[in-house]
């Protein structure tokens, strides 16, 4: 009793990698969250979805464990350890970077509009707090939170990232 | 013995209203960092630095407080209630968004590399956790805190949005 | 004695997941009108083209009572409500906005050429009546109304959108 | 006992001719709005602030009834009836558009954001209602009314233009 | 013994509906003109090719007398009225605009240039003599003329399109 | 009893030579229009217009009767062959292109359009009536004319240029 | 024996009619340069490239002498003259204008630079020789020489084409 | 009695340092061309013109000898040899590459149309005779001749460079 | 066992002609690094990886080095001389340029950041130290080396390139 | 006996703070290179050019030894350490990124085209030396050296960056 999605066909998924889609596909098909594979392999939600994204680099392990996920709850699933070694593993390396900009979904939208509204203040601020350099966006987890609120919930987004100092020479 | 700076003549502080260099003039010969105006206002220092850059409209009791604030460090501060009020009251409303995109300061440009890199896992997570729906970059608060580590302190970035599921009709 | 168009090899229609063009050509063989397909969902027509358009998401009853709607005029139609749910249902997100920008179609630049000569008037309008905040595109109706009118039937356009007023922190 | 805003250096205004500027800060002078000053000229808000803003060519009578209510509330005013003749009469035409695409604004953007969500379902409906045709943006009234909500007040924003069929030949 | 071009593999005719790029060969195929076509149809050779590179919306009756022209050069043509019906028929609209911009090719291209250098012009002259307004481009004929002239043949291009006075309100 | 306008300092004029803008603020003090300017000058209105845009280079006799001209209506006009001689004479060229693109006004945007529309229809036409190669806009001339119509007045634009054949070798 | 290239599936060859592509394969199994087919065919080198990327219109007589040319070399080829009149004849005209602006080729890009540096000096020279106008890419011959140097070679690149002045009226 | 041009408030002239101006305005009051200039100094005229534009750097003993010729017909010249040493001399480095692109000036277009047209010909005809390497534009002289002809002179534009192999390593 | 890699269907090898993406299909299946490839050729690492990313015209002495490398690790490998010569051969010249920008890739960025940031300085460096001229990147080297170091190894990346003086005339 | 250049209200200069055009008319006047500043100052001299530049933060004390080189060689230098505190001290910060993208000055655009052609070769590299991760520009050494070479004198370019792995969490 299948229900998949197949709309793997448009954008963003078609500008990836096949073994990407059919990581969405299997991921429909076994009906869990990002929330409960990150959980079953030790990974954050966000970064286990940079990893279908084509985003992040998975070791052999987290491979490993990610197909032991979707088995799990899919015997029939074409996902297995040797197919994802052999499409994402030692010989691939992510080219980061997806979907054009400024972003037209309104998700992503949004926090283009806050880096254009917000970004010259979170600058300053961080220059007052930490002196001249930037917050790295390669050592960083970032991570999405419901926090409950009588008024709506909320969505509280973090970036937490290793400041870098300028170097002098 | 001032030791204001006088770079408001460059970007993106040119491309602001009088008013808002006037302001940054001011801080920097008080010796005033945001946290602290921040807190003599009762504000977030994000918010604080946003109304420094044209970003936030302050009330009139914001004004009223930033004016004290600036003219406590700075008895002879040309900052006064009455000129924010002229300039920054009633009659003006922020016309939001600064400086190029893409970014070309790197500090800035991290964050718009987090949203090419992370930007469809975070959509991907907030679709799983909210439905439909956007995180609001309205009603939001952005926040910056330093995180002490011993490998090197770290910079945390929140965006508390409140969700907004899409209506139908 | 079919009718169906196959125009949907071209943009946008080739930007959209399969079962878009699909709907799209049940449409066109059932003979039905948005306003029609609208009122047999209970929705409004401009909310369920977006459907069709693949720029909102149905809920499981409005797939039900779209292909419904589609079989009741064509008994043929290989549009079911299994099929919707598998490719539209809860696996599947928008990913929002469509076609270029600025628009070339005349229909679409001349709501873009409101934008650029009537945009800062209506900010100027929404502040003065409203304060310090935006019209929300995400709790927001839109409707296309036609008004006769001796000299020249005229449309009606109306964008119905909550007012959000800005945080403070 | 003055209250005007001064920010016209900047962003839009500043690519305005002056004579705009003189009119945003004779409005700001005399406290009225562009509700009043409509009524006192017998023209809807959205359209007299378009004249501000540069974007619409008023009459004489026009321009007569502008200064008379600009002059009621502020004896001292510097716009009068010959100035506004002189800079906005029979010489000056707009060159109309205004302001950078896409907008950085979040109060224009989301009527940007509306042309790219909802834009090809406009037009859907638009040529199901009236046939191969547009509606008109030189022929259209522009209007924003305040809907009270207990949910949080509502913007509405009509365009009401006149349906333009393509000819052939 | 046929003729037939296949250029159509590239851009512009590799962006048109199927059926456009079928008309093109058909017409190759039967070795008609434009202007032979349109004077069959009762209508102008520019409109005519318009209808070809899917930029204009034909009558079922244009449809009709489009297939009796090709059949009656061509018998073998699949191009009947029913296929044209449809494929361009009732439920099709031309999304309109067609190229990149600035156009790359030198025809083309001049016409650009026509805009880069007499716009301004041609904008004052429009005021000067019809007041505030445009010249329509949707109720408007275009015509290419032969103009024989010892010092080499002239183009003589016409837009004939109705002036269309702003509305005020 | 001066009447002239002083909108000289926004695009496009801000983007000219200050002769030019000195031409229009003499234009708009003669109260003559570009057509009986261009009769005295026994030149086309279009092209008159060109140069005040700075978009044609005048001849010194076409310098002389474009003062004598001006200076017939307004003997008090700071206009004279000399300056223009000077400013727009033997060592000035026109750099020629004004405007942004695509053009933000409608007058201007309706050309565009023609083109994004009619653009592949008018090089097929040329196409079939001359051959390959191009109308000139270097040998062109520029026509604007007011055509009464009962059902509205109609604007006819047309280019008149020279056909250039490609060469080989 | 074959030595055929097949990378006519880049860009640009993949942007071209397949004869296109097919031409460059046959000259690849000929063995033949452009020079060498120019000279078979009595035309320049340049332009004979041109017809290869689909940048030039040949005459029957032209195509006719290619494919002898090509045949020639590849008594097997499946270039003849009747497959050529079929894709490059009547019916074909190029869409000129290929790659992307800039040239990201090294190649080209020193051409582009060669503009970028020289293109006002070359504007003032030609306006200092000629008087105002262009020199023509239409009627315009390109030549690419090779002038040996002892200190290294140098490519001599020519354009030799008509002085068009401005037209007036 | 002078006849000096002032038009260098206007692009590109106002992007340079303000000696140029002083150039053009000597250049314009001595009634010198290019040509003789390069003739006093023993360059050529399109190098000289690039002086002209801060687009190449010139020696000491160039600015000796272009203080000498403009001094030579004009004796209240302000250039003089110790002004132009301050300004373009040791400190002095041209930040070369001028104007928008594409061109909107039809006499650079042209250049940018013909790197349009004949790039990748270009490019084929030089690998095809020296290899894989590129024509350089620093090592590079460029000419332009007047060339009479009976049927319209013409201009003969040369770029003459060196071809520099691409080095292996 | 074979553990080749298939990414290859996603850009920028989507972009390469298919025998690139066949090199680095074989370079996966016999587990080389492009250093042991490279050491194997008697050529440069990154100068090989250049050739895999079709942005260098390798010899056929290279090709044939090439196929001897990656056959001896793999003697079931599909890359041999012959076809290596078929396609990269003779009549293959490399359309150099790769990949979107500004990149979106993170690795890519910082080279651009680099660019922006100390672009200037480095131009400043170069003028003092040999005058005005350019680093050749035509002749010039890339080498990207690993310099191990307590805090974090670190990454040398170097280009060696002649200087190049700009020629006068 | 000066010889300070004045060419600093061109770009870049004119859009750095202005103590940084100051610097560039003191080092001129002094007649000091930026590797003897650098000498003095204990520092690079690209970074010192960088600082000149404004894209860099010198600490007190470099602004202490920067005052000081200024000052031994130019005892009327209007440089003092005050000064440069108050502008580039505490309350300074870079806007880092300088320049038009793709840069139109060659020496600059070389780079740009290092990264174009080598660009994904060097991130293969550093993958295939150093995993998933890139090179900082943050803490990052750049080098200019000559380096003599019969053949023409060659550029050595080197950016000596940390590696960052990608964090996962």
């Amino acid at each position: 009793m299948s229900s998949a999605t197949s709309s793997t066909s448009t954008a963003p998924l078609s500008d990836l990698p096949p073994i990407c889609r059919a990581l969405f596909e299997a991921k429909a098909a076994s009906g869990l969250t990002f929330e409960q594979i990150g959980k079953a392999m030790g990974r954050g939600e966000v970064w286990v979805a940079s990893v279908f994204y084509g985003q992040a680099k998975p070791t052999p392990s987290d491979l490993k464990s990610l197909a032991l996920a979707l088995q799990a709850y899919d015997p029939n699933s074409n996902i297995d350890h040797a197919s994802l070694m052999e499409q994402l593993g030692e010989n691939w390396y992510p080219v980061r970077g997806l979907g054009p900009m400024p972003p037209t979904d309104p998700v992503l939208y949004r926090l283009y509009e806050g880096l254009l509204v917000y970004g010259y203040p979170i600058k300053a601020i961080i220059h007052e707090k930490f002196g001249d350099g930037i917050m790295s966006m390669i050592n960083c987890k970032v991570n999405v939170e419901k926090k409950p609120d009588p008024e709506g919930d909320r969505v509280v987004l973090t970036f937490d990232g290793k400041f870098l100092p300028y170097s002098k020479w």
